[in-house]
């Protein structure tokens, strides 16, 4: 039977084998706090600040991984959780690793799956070694240490590992917080004793301490020591709010070291990125534009808007007209409207795209601004228009 | 904000506009009662024989537009019912009707609503002027005619207007059979006179008559005396198996004017499709490909395969090697099992593109076959192909 090409959406380069670089990180030029910066990694170069889409399962959900680089994303991140629960870590690597597997040319950062077995609540069990939890899957027994996550980091390929860590829950007290930071540096160790380098690959600390500013500096002092390729902030974007998380950055990132990039786990909303680029942080993960996609939430300049509420269905305009994705080059909002209606995935698909397209349309506009040293113009502008609203159809 | 190009994976031609030709169809070639055609419409040629992907809801389920026309699709169908529930023929013709609603840039053929409704049971009634049904979403009221069903595919700006029929459900005796065929020969003429002629669309009245070569040979007459563009063959794949399917075409395909295309409605899987081009069809459209798609069935040259299967979860070979499409290309079935198992989207997205580039990979080869005057040979060959089987893993 006769083939017929298609290839021409995807890469039609081989898939890399041979790492590009070791790993490394320059900063480029500065802007108040906020840093342009480079992550050079064996399967690519990241411009940062940088923004990572979610890829839990090996897939950002409804996109190519091909679609997901047409947005501009450099790097995207895996759950290390949901992988090692299916397909599974030996499975995911007799595949090639999560990157060959899926197809994601691209570097990739998995993280720890401490994050994530902690929400389980009453599922796990936390002991100096390391934690039990049953699988929300089949409800079987697992279990993570420093040393067992860093190995199935391994296994998924993930070209920057995150140390183990007990993610603080919020509020905690000082002590608590304390108690918790410290488990979490001893397992830093233990993870970075566990982890195998590689040309191009990286590891990186978490800094914890929750809203304790002693904390937080006993926490980079203790990472410093040990030595990793980068430091993330965890503990933040759990319910402490905007400005605690800013408070805390204001007085964290100063603390870390400047050769470094940063890394805040978990965040964010627009607002949250720009002014956590604003206080020199350099790399950021979040559900919220992919999972907002699915619901029917889209991304503009002028704030979001829902595509389900009535007053879209005969509108004839995109999302965004100042937006160059599919979604907006190609549909109006109207027919976005019937698709999220009908229940049809295309809507998703549209969605999804867009607002992974407005994240790194925002980021490029950051690492704009910082080169051309007008950030703090930037975020005036950013917030202005964030507070326009979004335009009534005609 | 700075806008990035990602139009690369879609048409950068504008919308067109201007209808690029009369309707009309040329048989190329002939190969037995095989026909090599092309049907020349506003929107585009299609080549024939045919495979139209359904897309109900204008949109096919999990595919972008462009992604579609990859496949080699040249026409799609969608369904007036659906439309006409939600979002509604007014709505839709203010997006600009289906095809610039969805950003189809090829012709669309849409099928009258009367299988749909005629499925609807006890939720319909029919009288000699038309049907008044519930809608399968919220109960409200509806009616369809002739006149109505012709006006909706208008307003959704079909290519290709199908009359509004009876399907005659299967097994009817001759009398129901006849009654029901003679009742959709006057709603043809209605439909007909109904129908409002542009540049390069056209209309399709349906043979009706069940398996009766009597019936079958009255309804093509009644069809001829009105005359249209094209002519489909209804009430079939509706229970009465291959076999008797075959056996009606047998004596149907004869009697339908030569110099017409001749659209075999609902039909099929691969070996339908094979037998019924040899049986003198030019045109099809069915479900099979994307519904199968969306459960995990997969079609190769060796059959079908169900990639949930556990066999599949360590393969690192494609569907299908001869394959040219991106799930074939870039994934390996390990991964697909993997998305289907954890119930990612890319999965149904994936599998639905393979399948329904399998469809048009099917359709060209015999179009080819036919051109080369060895479609004979072609069924012996796919027939062979199909029995051996899929070949288990390593």
């Amino acid at each position: 039977m006769k083939t017929r090409q298609t290839d021409r959406l995807f890469a039609k380069s081989a898939f890399p084998t041979e790492p590009e670089s070791e790993f490394g990180f320059t900063v480029k030029t500065t802007d108040g706090m906020a840093r342009r910066g480079e992550v050079q990694t064996a399967w690519g170069t990241i411009q940062t600040p940088v923004f990572m889409p979610v890829g839990t399962a090996a897939t950002v959900k409804g996109m190519m991984p091909q679609s997901v680089a047409e947005t501009g994303a450099e790097i995207i991140l895996s759950n290390t959780y949901h992988l090692m629960l299916r397909p599974g870590p030996d499975r995911v690597a007799k595949l090639g690793g999560v990157r060959k597997m899926m197809g994601w040319h691209k570097p990739l950062l998995t993280d720890s799956g401490g994050f994530q077995v902690m929400s389980l609540g009453p599922l796990r069990k936390i002991d100096e070694e390391g934690v039990t939890f049953k699988s929300h899957l089949d409800g079987s027994a697992h279990r993570l240490t420093p040393e067992i996550s860093t190995d199935i980091q391994h296994k998924l390929d993930a070209t920057i590992t995150m140390a183990f860590d007990e993610c603080t829950p919020f509020p905690a007290t000082e002590a608590v917080a304390a108690d918790s930071m410290r488990l979490s540096m001893r397992w830093a160790k233990r993870s970075r004793e566990a982890f195998v380098q590689r040309k191009g690959y990286g590891q990186f600390g978490i800094v914890q301490g929750s809203v304790y500013r002693d904390l937080r500096t006993e926490s980079v002092e203790k990472l410093n020591e040990i030595d990793f390729e980068g430091y993330a902030i965890g503990g933040l974007a759990v319910g402490e709010g905007q400005e605690a998380m800013f408070d805390t950055l204001d007085f964290t990132t100063p603390l870390m070291k400047a050769d470094k990039p940063r890394y805040l786990m978990g965040v964010g909303k627009p607002s949250d990125l720009v002014g956590a680029v604003a206080r020199g942080v350099d790399m950021f993960d979040c559900v919220m534009p992919t999972r907002s996609g699915r619901t029917g939430q889209g991304f503009t300049r002028r704030g979001t808007i829902n595509i389900k509420n009535a007053r879209h269905a005969e509108d004839s305009r995109p999302i965004d007209e100042a937006c160059g994705c599919p979604a907006c080059t190609h549909y109006s909002r109207g027919y976005l409207h019937h698709l999220f209606k009908a229940d049809e995935v295309q809507g998703l698909m549209l969605l999804t795209w867009h607002n992974l397209h407005y994240y790194q349309d925002l980021m490029a506009a950051m690492r704009e601004a910082i080169e051309e040293g007008r950030f703090a113009a930037f975020q005036t502008d950013f917030a202005k228009w964030q507070a326009m609203g979004d335009i009534e159809p005609l």
